[in-house]
């Protein structure tokens, strides 16, 4: 099977973290393939960064239509990725979706760690669209400003350990979700030095997508994720045009 | 006071149905320019088709920044509106977000009447996302296909009444929610003849609106509502982009 | 328009605070009279406090009807307000429930600033009956044993800053609420030294009613919110039982 | 023990029906006392209309401040029933409150028969005031305008089983709570018909206060339910303000 | 009438605390019996010590059918209480669910004392499955080790003061809940020393449930509190094989 | 890897069809083993019913410990998983909790279709357990009387269809979630024929332990999922009594 994996920001070096994590967690036989948004911000940790990463993910997306089994929407906070869901006739994860549904099977209360200040209510909003948000124990943070997001995971690898226990000692987190695509593979190194079970979104997603590929839902033709019904439209690129235009048969 | 009313979807007609009730509603005083998407679909009512719209709205507003008070995103699903407030350094509100605000000091539980059954998903998550869900008793829609979206007023009126008096009669609704842009005015017309208080997108908006505009909030320089920080961006509008590298000074 | 504002206890320092705020609020045109509970407590801070303020603005209320086309209930917290709103043919509106409706436009979650303990109870009732305590923030109050409640403001404004801050820096403000009657005014005189949006009841009472006579919404003649039906009674004040035994027809 | 059940409407015919059923759910040893609201309405199904009985109930409860162990709010709805639990230093309970406690410990989901649609809009936002209202499976009420609220049981007996077999057969009701002072009784002259446990107002109050009464708890001093704070007041009743300027010593 | 009252832990010495709390609240002319389980753990503080609980809990209780008129299952948490409801033709409550009926009555938030931080999860999730999650205030519990389950009340009791203060004074608790049947009895004895009702799961479970005995519900015959269906078994204990194999004609 | 499925009830038919499924369902190099619970009923459709599966299940999982990499508890309703999850070291699934967050990433709203009406009630608090129960569109069930556990499938396909086709059309399910174990594979044989995806539970299980056993989540050793600490116990199965007192060294 092949996995497209779409990066909402614009930063190669993000890229290159997410990429390397999702080959490491893919199954023998997946193909995967890394996307880096064609415009947009360095990192997405607001709602207005996330309204433009949904629509470059999407037209990334429509682009590439047909050459790939699923999409990953490869930011936390999942940026577009209901609307992206509607759009494709494939399965569509984000790594805030997967790393909440694998985190819940890993325990009741769940915190999650993140990189700024200001992801943090973003963060909370999209745990709140999924109905999980009283299973969320606390969001934690780092709240020095960042030199450099490619480099955030050795620049602030103590301090992120100690928000780790702290959502454990302190606030009742059963599974800490280690959050957003620059922290891509930070769980996989420090998992041993916790004493809960860490959820990382690259490595959850390609696991969650994998299973989906395989169990092979149908594409809604009923429904509000059914495909959006074809309209009028103007101006949107090429690619996405030809989506929307197409009429799926039952 | 001047008010950016704009449409998030490409449809003229809709856009002269909400410049018509918008200056209808508007104080003396007020001057309300109306905009149209430059890019996106006829009409929206999936969540696809408001990702689209929140980034042609998005543009819109950086084009014509410095020239108004306030902004009216005229949808109902307020597509892109979070993100759009912090953006921008005056208020912003929505249709669906007014309506709420507006039917919430009219009565305890409203429903809403809307044109088509595949927007009954996308406007309950609207609701969700305001945290007023509990108090929505009901969404009711035509269920017939659209014909032409800037006629469906008078060619569904009736039907429009009968949903009206069933959500009263049966959902226990103590307000009604007249949704969608297409549907602008429809309530001025029709509710001498309805039995509970019937509240109007368009004109909540242009209400509300005039009256945040009014008590001038500050805009915030720091939370959520922050604009976002400057950082590395690629690719976009040149109006959307000196918006974001502006710095606000406190 | 005419405005009569109700304040739901007996101090006429804080009818004067009110009333003070209350006319720099409103538009020109907007005729302003504020009355004083005629039986009740200095300040309310509880629930039985508030039940006897309900009562006491009914009667009030009752005895100028026909005399304005809105009406503001003074007191955050809201006493009685679903029920006077079923009473009278007018709209009527809140402190609690006008700033929670304005602030909803200016941020997702916001806090409360109260000038007592005791207060905060009550207070988070209000908001949960609104259905919106999930956007709530959080509550920070005086510690202190207020001298004066005429005098609130200046004795403690540092105090009350400080508190500010705290809301945005610790509890996740985008926007603060200043509680209380008493406070009437606060908002406006350090508003410009906060970094989020500043709420203050007696302004949004005011901007939310005349956008509520504007819109001009009709009187519920079903629903919970049509007047109470007309039965047997006793022992009521002559205005309320005239009002409680008029027959409005369609 | 001696307990104090006081009518919030003005209806000495529900006063008797309430009666009846309070001396036969009593434990012997306890001394029911009946008190019927001095002013008010003939029944409460409104919002508004409870406003007025709670400050009625306050009155009588204060004039007979010493000469009981306990008091029951004998309408469903609970009028004022928090505000007089501050005001008083024993025990106090509601129709709703004792009716969800009990029902509560026999199912998981309880539905409310109730006499007439006006009310149903009441009786909810009393449930949610309890935060059970995701328990609470239905409410259902009869539509006929009712003749004499003190013989509805006996005009509307068969409408009323069937109700309560709706409930089952169609909401999924582990419980029936028949609400409603004028039902007082009809749950035990029924209840051999029904096949699920049936609750009903009045016997379930006399039995959670019985139990409260003799837990003994300890008047609060701290906390949202101690007696109000003492302060200036006017014009009330002169057993009210007795009783509020009382300074109850730890 | 004849309560037994079965302790779902395999500790004679927590069989006594309860058992001497129990008779203290106990009703002239009620007689109590208590059962300790046959198997299981020392003291019930997790999920899974519950479900053993749940299970030997039930065994007890089927062997000793028809010999009373009411059960409690008294651990903090109701080891497997709904489940003991359909099976059983008489009432039964637990602690928690007990002390939450009888706290909702005396306060509008409550917060919980527990034993031990291990059990804080498990009592949380307790409290949820009532939906009366959003009245908990707050759960603390003893952070030292426990020597001997039957002494933590000697051993403690300076501790859990102060805890109880501390939920008054920081987390706005309007009543204490003191958790677990080792704690049996201890609320009596601090009760003086304490600003708010204090509430016990023993002594609110005889209480409850000497009031549901008296009102004498129905075993239902519809819903989802009946019996479970006759169907195929094996392996049971023929005591609880004989309970689902009976027939309970209406 | 290996995978053990345990059937919580003692139908050795049911059983088959689980193996059934879960060998389809299963990768290349995923061996799976199914065990019958060695004591209980026939099917599970009540809360007591759970109960005792919880416990055959347990006993089920101690005895063959050691011989896995993860288990999955086969009941729609997870008879005692969140138990299972803190005494095992490996991951553990149950049929609702994987078909729930298999379905949480193809639509938003999603409907259950089961097989009695008795089952109902348990299959939404299990929901309620997950927090997802806002999502929770509806549960419809065969009203019929099952002949036979065993061959429900083909005696009652046309009515599940029929069902299917309901919750899409009138309760707005964008998923279809077949729940029980004797239901197994019946979303693969109709799945063609509906107009949404639908889940499995027995696959949906298989595929997100598959996941989470490639991910090597770590047993936590804080927690409320770590072991149950180590006490005296009673009367366990030896197997049971083994892991509940083996010490795990972090």
């Amino acid at each position: 099977m092949k996995i497209l994996v779409i990066n909402p920001n614009i930063s190669e070096s993000v890229s290159a973290l997410i990429e390397a994590e999702a080959k490491r967690s893919a199954s023998p036989g997946t193909e995967i393939e890394v996307a880096t948004a064609p415009f947009g911000v360095a990192y997405i940790e607001t709602r207005f960064e996330s309204l433009v990463g949904a629509y470059a993910t999407s037209c990334v997306a429509a682009e590439r239509a047909g050459t790939y089994d699923g999409v990953v929407v490869a930011a936390f906070g999942d940026p577009g990725l209901q609307g992206i869901k509607e759009l494709l006739d494939v399965p569509v994860v984000g790594l805030t979706e997967a790393s909440l549904m694998t985190a819940a099977t890993l325990g009741q209360r769940f915190s999650i760690i993140a990189i700024s200040p200001r992801i943090k209510a973003w963060y909370r909003e999209t745990v709140e669209r999924s109905h999980l948000g009283n299973r969320l124990a606390s969001i934690r943070a780092l709240e020095e400003p960042l030199r450099d997001i490619g480099s955030v995971q050795q620049d602030y690898a103590e301090r992120l350990k100690a928000l780790c226990n702290e959502v454990v000692e302190n606030d009742g987190a059963d599974v800490i979700i280690i959050a957003g695509a620059p922290l891509a593979g930070l769980a996989r190194e420090i998992r041993h030095e916790l004493p809960v079970p860490v959820v990382d979104g690259v490595s959850s997603s390609i696991t969650q997508l994998e299973g989906l590929i395989r169990l092979n839902p149908k594409k809604a033709t009923k429904g509000s994720f059914a495909q959006p019904p074809v309209k009028p439209n103007r101006g949107l690129p090429e690619a996405l045009e030809r989506l929307l235009s197409s009429r799926k048969t039952d």
